[in-house]
């Protein structure tokens, strides 16, 4: 490593789930690939000193601090990682982006299109600048996703006629469940359908490299009332139903979404979003039929990519590619292979872009613009729902 | 076997891919399973002469005819079994249903809910003088997914939430494949749609007991014109590409389609049937998921049902049930545990419910009218498709 | 069909599991296949003049006996069919052969290595006389073992390095499943050695066209002592731990042996064989590993082969091959792709295999001394495990 | 987190594939777990100053030194971590030791029995004066692997029956791979048996919680000479094709080894360590079957646990239980559930053990008499491969 290393001042707000996830991406991500950019992780930001302070501790934070208008301003700042709730997302982005901070948003970018397209504006305003953003789908960094765009790109599928995802989850499934943020519509925006819904979208669309053009949906709440949380501060998902108190309240989300649409490519693309697919824990399955072969992507199996090869007649099968060979996406800088990584990996990787456009004066992928179109898409199964009817996208 | 066995004298019209299926059903039934009435394989019927001799040679039926409407008259026939395309279907089983013969008629009943409408009309009638019928959806017979009805029956699955069905095929995905019958809808009635998508709607509402109450649906049709078939004679549904001639014609269906839909019992369900899921050759599969657990089933491993018990905490997970034991359904009747059965055993299974049914002066299910709501399901998808608009049901 | 059919009339001695498997063959394989000699279903014999007149009425045989003798010396059959325990096997094949009937006798080929030598010595003698014979190792008729088989010769594995062999079942894991005759020597010759490992060494030969050259072993009977069986006349392997009565006798074979071998092509062999893998019903599988690529097996999914093509490079991965093509063994006379066969389906392509050589004047495959030459590999497994030594072949 | 965080000084030599991996674990370890005792990394260990300086920067170490025992005796170092091959093991060991410093020693533990008694007895002598000592059998802490200990001890399995380990590896099936230092004896100490047959021995004997009583064994050399490594510096294991020079030399050791065994229990195993089974990565499996059910891993699903539970009667089967509950070993600790972990989480988690135990005052697991105990089970097979005779132990 003969290039030099400049160190890139990080701040994070918040830090709940994907603070964890985003705070192991900072401390790791320059430990395996070889970055002109060393991220420092400077500053943790969050409402209560004590919980912040305590976090910081854990997770190897520099400094904390309760005001994150005052930490954005900072000029010792260089990013701004933004890892709250969906309804803050847009007022610290702008200001991030306002005072010249890089930022990388958690997804989905914002709880409603309006928000999200005030945040492009401001990233394109930004942009001008050489101030960068990007919005965090971090399931495009799964090796085997990227490794399915790249065959789709080089035309192991052909025409594509069928897309088919699915994101399950079970977590919710008990009706004394209690209702947490994400389960209110004023904090999350929308249930299954933003927190999960938007990655599946988001990942049919960066796999296959077409846009959908058109959709019917259905959502659909299926435990409208759930006790509240009695427990003071827990903001995780991973909160369990031990936290549930006496008193209820109304789910304001969706537990469920369904859509079928088309693309702008001719093929034809079902999915389902929900939390409520019981024993399926986290599955997020993706499959894309065409005229020259099929891939199939199950994150139940992350280091693995399903591929069947038409042209191969009667010894073609749907084989599984150990997605841990170095020629593979980001596999150069992890284990030997059949030494498969895990779900935080995603986080490391997306790290490793961005720092990588960052250092070459580009534009890290996905842009708040990307975003904005999946945030549109998410409104457009809302309305549908709603109305019953397709939508023009 | 103390009792005395029955002679029941069959006619069947049609021997193609369905006819080789039930043929084998006939030949075969009596010999695994303990059964009153005992099947004599009396008249085979169809338009060629000699093609019919040669069928009645090869699959061992005892007299052929070119003449259903002499045959289904007979005095010496008990039992009318309809194999030819849907087009022909409302016509025969009304004249076998008028001359008092039992009809067992293939899926989908008809190519029209008006045709299905008369038949269902003419089957009450028959009733009334202890003739029976029966519509054929062989895959109710899937022991794994009769012991799926039963697990839902009993609680296994509690309130539903969920329900996925696919039906996906390959086999027209080249753009070479000929124009056969089932592509043409006069003869077909529909595409995926009657052809396989009857099925899995069928499959759904028989495993969980509830009904479709509203969808909204679309229809493609991808290769738009293919090939006439030039070779003469051929009327297997799996003709190859070297029946292929010079000059094309329109596909007038549908190659696949895709379904949303709420059931009476509150559940959320998708669909999805289609001949152009490349390298998948016949794969059906149903999810269930409800907030006492999940079951699934896969004919791709026919004789093994997916069970997930939501009681079992941390322990729980998706089992493999072998369904192969003597307790299982139909399964008394065949091999030891782990022994499987094939596809052509769900024809065998059928004969026996049919028969079953008949020696106790009941009626046989699915009924006539079964067939018919299936049949109202797929115009509901058709109209869907056209206007864009849920259906109620 | 313009051939002239020429009847072949079949004699079957013994009427359990086996020949129930192999009365469904006799039925069924001319109405599938397109075959010169057409079987015919002639005698059925058994010690039972009652059991055996049931028998053959629920099976489909013409006439009964109780004395084999008698039926394999008739001028009027052709075939002796030989499906009863290994201890008559010797005895009934030598007389059938002296008294020139073509002889299909089920594995393993006799009960000691003597009996077998003294078989291939008949069927050898036979031979010069036009009389053919062959073992039933009905799992080499697995359309996916077939092309398991066929693929090694062209190639597909390269150099072979490693074989391995797994034959998993789980009948008598409850000590109180009664002391069948499969548990007893004098009647199985050894247990689940000569059952079901008789299959997996013949599998692993058959497909890669090696032969074991050594061999060390380890044989366990787990359960020494078990009930008698109490009810009259059960002879199948079905029999459940209901027909145990109060008494109990000693299990005098294996419960399941373990065996290293090395091939004459230089491989490294393993192979299990046992009734106690609790929860495995009746897996079989072999992989092959070699400087070319992989292929493996698994009953379990009967209608599937994996294959691993090394050649791919960072693009390669086991593929699953769905063996239900037209152009894969035996499928010509089957389903539409997709449409799976099951376990009788083997003994249907097994006849199919020796009537094909009977109306060739050809020895079928594989003859006697194919079925002495497993023979001794049991031996040699027996003789391993009492001394602790590798034994040469 | 109230309580006072201790810091724990490590120096560890060596620093390739292993090395990464415990820098992985110290790095992140109390990110994770709360622990009383944080480790830091204080020196990194090499041969080569320059590479070692190198190292240190990527992985994140603040000093670095080429000598090793100046830095074992250093009285600023608590722990000293042993990542070089195995044939530097006990010398490091036993000055560490001497040194009083805790040792945590990469397996296996060494290259003969003799230097691993001697290991084990620095090891006691060095208990009693507080100082602690652990083997790095990194896959005993999956948790998959963790639970089915778990699970046996608990009694889901009963009576072991049958014990069935592999451990598949592909990485040498190319002649041209070079002769790197794991394919030589005096580094090494042997090939596929003590890199990866140790660990499915020992995972075999964790997971059952009995040991094997007597063996026997075959290895095998399939490629007896390769081209010799021309680049300079290369260390790890994992050095590609494109290293390998003109010259050649003798593999010296096995490249793979065949076991059967008996247990302390009366258990049957066998196991499998190569590196020839193409197209399988990096595969462990371990299966145990008894009397009360069945357990199974595997770990190209590496948060997956197969569960057979004989007591569920027709309605067991395997099932598949996602090992990514908090209730789950270590899984307090990270993702929410169905958020799996990945290869390198081992050495993690085997981080916070060590740790746990050091501020317990207790002795960490395995110990190095475990260590020995599984070098005594190599020596047992190489003898046995040798002799062609059975081993007691």
């Amino acid at each position: 490593m003969s290039r030099a290393h400049r160190p890139l001042r990080v701040a994070m707000i918040g830090y709940a789930f994907m603070g964890a996830a985003h705070s192991q991406a900072w401390r790791n991500v320059h430990r395996f690939f070889d970055l002109e950019l060393t991220p420092e992780m400077a500053v943790l930001v969050g409402r209560d000193a004590e919980a912040v302070a305590a976090a910081a501790t854990t997770l190897g934070w520099a400094e904390t601090s309760t005001d994150w208008r005052e930490v954005v301003a900072r000029d010792d700042i260089d990013v701004v990682d933004i890892c709250t709730p969906g309804d803050t997302h847009a007022e610290i982005a702008l200001a991030a982006l306002a005072a010249g901070k890089h930022v990388l948003c958690e997804k989905p970018l914002a709880n409603t299109v309006a928000e999200a397209e005030e945040m492009v504006a401001a990233a394109e305003r930004a942009r001008a600048e050489g101030v960068r953003s990007m919005v965090g789908f971090s399931y495009r960094r799964v090796p085997a996703v990227a490794l399915m765009r790249q065959m789709v790109a080089e035309g192991a599928v052909g025409e594509i006629r069928h897309i088919r995802g699915l994101y399950l989850q079970d977590w919710i499934v008990d009706p004394e469940f209690p209702l947490v943020w994400r389960l209110q519509k004023d904090k999350a925006g929308s249930g299954a359908l933003g927190d999960i819904g938007a990655h599946i979208l988001d990942m049919a669309q960066f796999v296959t490299g077409q846009r959908l053009s058109s959709l019917t949906a259905r959502t659909e709440t299926f435990v409208k009332e759930r006790p509240l949380v009695e427990q003071a501060g827990g903001s995780g998902g991973k909160l369990g139903a031990s936290a549930a108190g006496a008193r209820t309240g109304p789910v304001t989300v969706d537990d469920a979404a369904v859509v079928l649409a088309r693309t702008d490519g001719g093929a034809l693309a079902t999915f389902e979003a929900t939390r409520f697919a019981t024993g399926r824990r986290n599955r997020i399955s993706l499959e894309v039929n065409g005229s020259a072969g099929s891939l199939a992507f199950d994150f139940e199996q992350m280091n693995e990519l399903q591929h069947y090869d038409h042209s191969l007649g009667d010894r073609a099968g749907f084989s599984t590619i150990s997605v841990t060979e170095p020629t593979h996406p980001y596999l150069e800088a992890w284990w030997p292979p059949g030494h498969g990584l895990g779900y935080e990996h995603t986080f490391v990787n997306q790290a490793r872009d961005f720092l990588v456009a960052l250092a070459a004066g580009e534009d890290p992928s996905p842009s708040f613009a990307d975003g904005a179109q999946i945030q549109q898409l998410l409104a457009a199964v809302e309305t549908s729902s709603a109305e019953g009817s397709w939508q023009q996208l």
